[in-house]
């Protein structure tokens, strides 16, 4: 594996950021060296010994201040398969409830040597002011309803690999909109690679507004079926909603489901995505999730492969 | 080190197992190498550097859905010393609250290209289903009351450097038999390996039903004394039970503790060991699980090497 | 770096140590043969790649059953840059909930082979009561009001880093001496190294009883502002304080805040350091905590190398 690492090559002179907190301040020719990157790393990750000690020596920290299994793991398992430590704070039972501001808390992590920190936080914005603050790198795991690159990163990456491109391509976002940090990391990604979105989920999730950003709001899914190239699912977001933003979810699923029924009247190569925890039986039935359609999980592998590939061209690299 | 793990040796061409649900499912054949190998683990164990990276590059989850603290960190251990990463996953702040099946979360984390899942769940049969519906290879660390196999593997072990035997020693299982996984991976290893075994307990605590197993069921501790090699005494689950199966602690202290009034009748050579942690002065009094027939320690330095053994064996070879 | 590793020498044969409890049982010679130690580490921190393995194939396991961040993750990070394992002991989750004792649930630990324990707690003297009775490496990371080493001995090398020397100098410890233990370890290590101490506070956090220590005791912050070199000041630590001991934090800030219009009445060099985490507006303002006196983010580097030099220091001799 020193050999593959030793042959890897440099970070591409091209990539010029330091942190990754969205999709929105990338070109496409960034968003495309990122999937070409992860690419590569992917190809690694289906071997049986998966390390490649790119960034061995540097220390990332799990800043997580909500819950997460799939994306902290992955970030985690990209981080060590670089050989890259990772230490995780416990946000719970962390200094916070001492009353230190966030900020103080990252420039205290940073002081013990560390090299990139990774944060999920439920407010919009945080990942761009802990990158102005310290000096380490920044990776933006989710930052309220704002962005969440890397699961953008892997839902293209998905697409990418099924299609072979991604310009051209009309991509429906479906249901929870209005709290979901991947659609606008999505639509900014989606839309620079020269797809078309469709927005699609009752009024309550879905506002004409977002039209502004050149996609195309549709509140019905059965009118888009036979037009669309890939579905990606949203999970309805419990969690996050106040109001009830529909009757029941009952009602959801026969409106906004994906059934057999549905994916019968949708194009014969139709993708079906999804970016999980799935609820079986409300946004997706699981025979259309388990089904040949269906790249739920190819999606996960991808993640890993998206991550590998941010952590390195931020943290390999010479740039300032 | 890496001199030692070259010449370790492939795993044994008998091992046709990827995953280790229970001792219900092995030969005694099958029981005996895995006692094998764990004794050569144990002295490399008892170096001063421990490592023996046989599984470099590998990933081992920690999928644990109930309290634990040794056997999570015993199975940590183990890995780690083999070379292999390990990943927690924090049942209680995952993907789970969001709606997720388990099965679905094993999947999320499997496509990961983690290589192996080490699950303890309060479900009897959680580590089977996982094992049925995964490719990797599943490690049962507990499941309800119905299997605990590493436990009864390290129990057995610490049995046979004591008497350099298993076959025909007298164990006695005592208490909490209803409640206990450990008891049922116990009965199916030593009676396989040709041990005699007798349950003993309040009847509320032991069923006669257990004789099917081909066990002698016993409710007076006291008759047993002078016929019996081993005292595995088992905790008194509290947390598990739900009506109380005694009228007292101190009741059942008197009864089924083990002191040194009844540790005096029995044989000179008696072992005393016990699963932990212990209820000092309830199952057992501080003299005698501090003092020279007590393995109690050594059943959890045991317990690292039957561990890597059982990965090893299940991840190092070439088993389908 | 392994070139570094084998070069580093033997640990010092003056150092007699194998545990860490506290600064009370130290020679001035001990105190500063480990902040020079501290001193070689922190250059290797200040490099890209910040590994040394000098305690590859050690063990290191967390068992802290108090909050922290800080500490928690500083101690992790020297033992992973010294090539050492840490396991984290979740105390929340740990069978201590099943009834067993600290010393058992450390024993048991212990017997899977560990070498180190690195322990914090509320209750005074766990960190000795662990010593006396488990045969691994113990670091004391806090024990209730009683002592707290490394964070000392990070303040004393922040201190000797800027000026050159501790010997003469007059340190003066602000604010909640009553709860805490960095006070306490401070004023052992800066008085065997020659140091003048002043506890300064209100008179429910200070009590005069302390003067039989050999420090001064002043209620008065603005009386000692023109004779000090130091100010460490100590956060209020409203987490251990049963009745307030002051009528309002506004009144606390008024009274022993250190602001800007204090500093100008202070030594032109003053050194301004704090334990963290710092309530801000409350033991200091932003400006002075984020100004030049200040070497509170100095205090965090340190505080991995001073863990980096006690870990080797008590793991990499042969010392019994």
């Amino acid at each position: 594996m020193t050999t593959l690492a030793q042959n890897w090559g440099p970070v591409p002179e091209t990539w010029a950021h330091r942190h990754l907190l969205g999709l929105e301040e990338l070109t496409a020719e960034e968003i495309t060296l990122l999937l070409d990157q992860a690419e590569r790393f992917y190809t690694v990750l289906m071997q049986g010994d998966r390390k490649i000690p790119l960034l061995s020596g540097k220390t990332c920290v799990n800043l997580f201040f909500e819950n997460s299994t799939r994306t902290k793991i992955s970030f985690s398992l990209a981080a060590r398969r670089l050989g890259a430590d990772v230490i995780d704070f416990a946000a719970s039972t962390s200094s916070l409830g001492k009353g230190e501001t966030i900020i103080d808390t990252a420039k205290n992590i940073e002081a013990m040597q560390i090299d990139a920190v990774i944060i999920r936080h439920s407010c919009p914005g945080t990942a761009k002011l802990l990158a102005e603050n310290i000096r380490s790198n920044v990776f933006n795991a989710g930052d309220g309803a704002h962005e969440h690159p890397t699961q953008a990163l892997l839902d293209i990456l998905t697409i990418r690999q099924r299609f072979g491109r991604v310009a051209g391509l009309t991509v429906a976002l479906v249901g929870d909109i209005a709290h979901s940090r991947t659609a606008r990391s999505n639509i900014w990604g989606l839309k620079k690679l020269g797809a078309n979105v469709i927005l699609c989920g009752p009024s309550t999730l879905v506002s004409k507004n977002w039209k502004k950003l050149g996609v195309e709001v549709e509140f019905s899914l059965d009118k888009i079926l036979d037009k669309v190239d890939v579905f990606n699912l949203l999970r309805i977001q419990f969690e996050r909603q106040v109001v009830r933003p529909f009757p029941s979810t009952r009602e959801y699923a026969h409106l906004y489901g994906m059934d057999s029924v549905r994916l019968a009247k949708a194009k014969s190569d139709v993708l079906i995505i999804a970016p999980g925890p799935i609820n079986r039986g409300l946004e997706v039935t699981p025979d259309v999730a388990d089904g040949p359609q269906s790249a739920i999980l190819d999606q996960v592998s991808n993640g890993v492969a998206v991550r590998m590939a941010a952590l390195w061209l931020g943290l390999g690299g010479t740039q300032v």
